[in-house]
């Protein structure tokens, strides 16, 4: 059976599809610039180069045409025929609280998801035009939304909500929700089928660093606590997103300067993390290169990058009483030889010991990188959350879950 | 020799003498709601029971001359005459960036103190206005400033900046200042000396848990990290505070509510914490009353509350790659057994091992409450933040330090 991934953004369409019964992924690509004259189509066939196509695509229902066309397509594609797709599994972002699995697509879970457009105003908006563009062109095929917030709604009462007043929760749903759900839930998932033991048994940190960046703490196969909350400003410093600061900065800021809340906000979110700090990029690779050439800014940007995900780290081992492994994944966690060196040198007491030869080899694939006598394990273990959404996608249709 | 300890707010005067060849306090007390006609004086001598007495007291220079009036008073005080006051210490919040230890008050210590209004509005006035009115009744005798920021000021860049643009820190000083800083001192001092141990080896956690709350990394004597930041708003869930949240959770308040900013900080400030969880008080007494009683949002409220300080001790065992012990004061961290029991009790893989009896015992000593085996110690010390003001003031004049 073949299940097509889809991840929707407002500008964007990324595509890849799947052969279910050996979870093979025959192909994957984007379109990117929809809206213009020259949106741009990238295709990669498995075990091929990528190919880069640019035509007019205006909105995204011409993005999703194209799209088709592309998978059925003699050269670059793979299927015979559209039919061969049995189901649609779409990225959703916000699932807010009622949403705590994948869920087919009716006009209920359609309601819901716009009813959070408030929460998530940048991403649910974008997923929906991408779910109307597929009904469009594929009505009988059906659809699932699988949930960014869904593998964090087992987090308790006294992890989710802040303490402030209560009434909030109530009135706006203000609360923590977390993201990169579908990324913690599938590397902890694979570090237990890794380590060989019932998920159930074990406590991992999992740490998805990549643009943006989160932390989770996963116990028992559950997550307990994630540093990104209402929104994903928070926790850990990110690439342009501040992470944690006092938020009485708010309102200082806006006493001083002449800006609108919603530009401090967007200083928040666009222009602090590592970039506010190196004032160079957000892109690690190039802060690295930069400390490397020894630019003090870049120098302390990485330091307080990497001493907020240990103390994230401390902090989640805390909450569940010791740790058994922890995960390293996204971008920046599957490839960032020195962060994680840096960040598991000062955390021996927590039972972690890094090798450091294993943590320094250049490769892509799942691995331990913790010593053999390490009591925790530390793991690289390359994100896949469009494997795990095509695996729900294929589970719910298959009703064997 | 005696050293006079003042800690003066806005509307009140709160006043400790000690003889410091023995560091004996010889007598306390505070002057309340300052600029009424029915101010209250309380004094209490040592040993003795507190008096009450209350007079019309416009300003803080009446306030001064009243309390001087009580020290040197036949029944209530312990003085012959003023003279034999040597030194004042003040108690005095933002030291910003300039002080990193005790300084003897000038013209130029004076001017900064001034500066810092912006940083310290409701706290920084009040303390200038206390050490004018002493300097008016005692022109001769040296007054300190004791800084709540100085111990925090060891603190490195990567702990006390925030990952926004850094321009910001430049041009305005955003950054973490910590409070407490006295209390966090004093307290890691008397540990280190009841460990028997030089505090140039200890790596300790302090939590000073009131009203206000924070803790505290405290390596080799020097604070490394601290909750509060640039304003004692930030960190755990306090009384009234909300500590850290999603600072996101503003913008998206003032786009539902009809605040303005300031009443937005307002209700982070006044109405958060404890007070805005469990809707009943800031009182940490007053809410545990209630979950035993069985309230939900009491027994929520402090689930939170405790979630969070084990959250920080994790956070800050990491910053310091594991810790010898951990200090509990502030009269909640004095005086709550159930608190502390449910900290330590999920931080066993911390190496912290609570005696369950000696935790439960009901004094107002110093004292350990880990098991004789504990590897990491666990230490109730009731903070004295007074007597290190009395300790610095006196140290300074006498040039010892």
């Amino acid at each position: 059976m073949k299940v097509l991934v889809i991840n929707s953004g407002s500008s964007s369409l990324k595509y890849q599809l799947y052969e279910m019964t050996k979870e093979i992924m025959l192909i994957k690509g984007r379109i990117e610039r929809i809206g213009s004259e020259t949106a741009i189509i990238t295709v990669e066939r498995y075990g091929r180069d990528e190919t880069r196509l640019t035509q007019e695509i205006l909105h995204h229902s011409e993005a999703v045409r194209a799209m088709l066309k592309l998978l059925t397509h003699k050269e670059y594609g793979v299927l015979d025929n559209i039919s061969e797709i049995k189901a649609v599994g779409h990225r959703i972002v916000h699932g807010g609280e009622w949403f705590r699995s994948a869920t087919l697509m009716n006009a209920d879970v359609e309601q819901k998801i716009r009813q959070l457009y408030d929460l998530a105003p940048l991403h649910n908006p974008a997923h929906m035009i991408g779910i109307q563009a597929v009904t469009g062109h594929m009505p009988d095929v059906p659809q699932v939304a699988v949930f960014d917030t869904a593998f964090h709604q087992s987090i308790s009462q006294k992890a989710y909500l802040y303490p402030i007043p209560l009434s909030l929760y109530k009135k706006y749903g203000i609360r923590r929700y977390g993201f990169h759900g579908t990324s913690h839930e599938y590397v902890s998932l694979r570090a237990a089928q890794l380590l060989n033991k019932p998920i159930e048994q074990l406590k991992i940190v999992t740490c998805h660093l990549g643009n943006g960046a989160s932390c989770s703490a996963v116990s028992g196969g559950h997550s307990i606590d994630t540093s990104m909350g209402m929104t994903p400003l928070e926790g850990l410093m990110m690439g342009t997103r501040s992470g944690d600061i006092d938020s009485a900065i708010i309102p200082f800021i806006l006493s001083k300067e002449d800006l609108t809340i919603n530009e401090v906000n967007s200083m928040l979110n666009k222009h602090s993390g590592l970039l506010g700090i190196s004032g160079i990029s957000s892109d690690v690779r190039e802060v690295q290169q930069a400390a490397t050439d020894g630019d003090p800014r870049a120098i302390l940007a990485l330091d307080m990058y990497e001493y907020r995900i240990r103390k994230y780290i401390g902090a989640y081992s805390a909450a569940m009483n010791g740790i058994d492994a922890l995960v390293f994944t996204g971008g920046v966690g599957e490839n960032s030889v020195s962060l994680r060196h840096n960040v598991c040198e000062q955390l021996t007491f927590l039972g972690l010991k890094l090798d450091v030869e294993k943590n320094s080899e250049r490769t892509q694939t799942e691995r331990f990188i913790s010593t053999e006598s390490s009591p925790v394990r530390i793991l690289v273990i390359p994100t896949n959350e469009e494997l795990l959404i095509a695996q729900k996608t294929f589970s719910l249709l298959e009703g064997t879950k």
